[in-house]
């Protein structure tokens, strides 16, 4: 029996990672706020990381979410784009993980089904109902709004 | 102008992270410690990479490396394995960063030709060049001579 929480969703990636907050308050969900996160890409990759971490440390900071949850990576590239994906996937997870937050994963196609009803949603149908479901998000970009589909998927999904 | 230094090479993985740290005294390198950090493979993905983490931190208290080195990791596997290896690698070199080391990052061949002499040399060739080049190392697991190597490696090419 749920009463209230905070819950981050993350859309991890190395050039950009999605973020988005909530309130669940019984069944009803409100936009805290959403944004990315950007390391520079000239820094060495161990300062990428870093900067990907610090990121989500002054999030859970300011924010002070209860849980977290994190889109189970559907991997379709190649296997060197799925090892970089893989360093932040991971970067993300562990920054979390030592804010003590739980991290819980959702497969791609539960997510796009717990937001917008379907299995095989485009970015475009998700960031229409992420502006439905949680008003006051505003324009968002598409990792933004990724990052909230997992929020909202994880208050719909776990007690 | 090289003095003296402490390096930590690592083999990164997901089920064993090989370790290993080495002394630079001018030219003359000897061995300190290596071995293999074992997160438990029950635990969820967040906690297993924070395990790993927190391994590399007690190892940095304990032997003080001075700066870390990594290898390029060769990704020859599917994308799936990839992503795995990815989490495990960015959250190693993201520990190390927090505990203020940079992370040097050589290509496999260039760590065997290091080690060996040639660039297409196996885990056993590396494995009893480890145990000449470093006396008193003993008897190793293939990752942390894998370390160790990787630890030679920055020894030999970075000033």
């Amino acid at each position: 029996m749920i009463k209230s929480r905070r819950i981050l969703g993350i859309d991890p990636g190395l050039r950009h990672t999605g973020w988005g907050v909530i309130a669940q308050q019984d069944n009803r969900l409100s936009f805290i706020a959403a944004g990315r996160i950007n390391p520079d890409a000239g820094f060495p990759m161990a300062l990428r990381l870093l900067a990907l971490a610090e990121g989500l440390a002054d999030i859970v900071r300011l924010y002070a979410p209860d849980e977290a949850a994190i889109e189970e990576t559907f991997v379709n590239k190649n296997a060197r784009s799925a090892l970089l994906l893989g360093q932040a996937r991971g970067s993300a997870m562990l920054a979390l993980a030592q804010n003590g937050l739980t991290v819980a994963e959702y497969a791609a196609n539960r997510i796009k089904q717990s937001v917008t009803g379907h299995g095989h949603a485009d970015k475009i149908q998700i960031q229409a109902m992420i502006a439905i479901l949680l008003p006051g998000s505003g324009k968002l970009a598409a990792d933004a709004a990724d990052a909230l589909a997992v929020a909202i998927t994880h208050a719909h999904h776990a007690c």
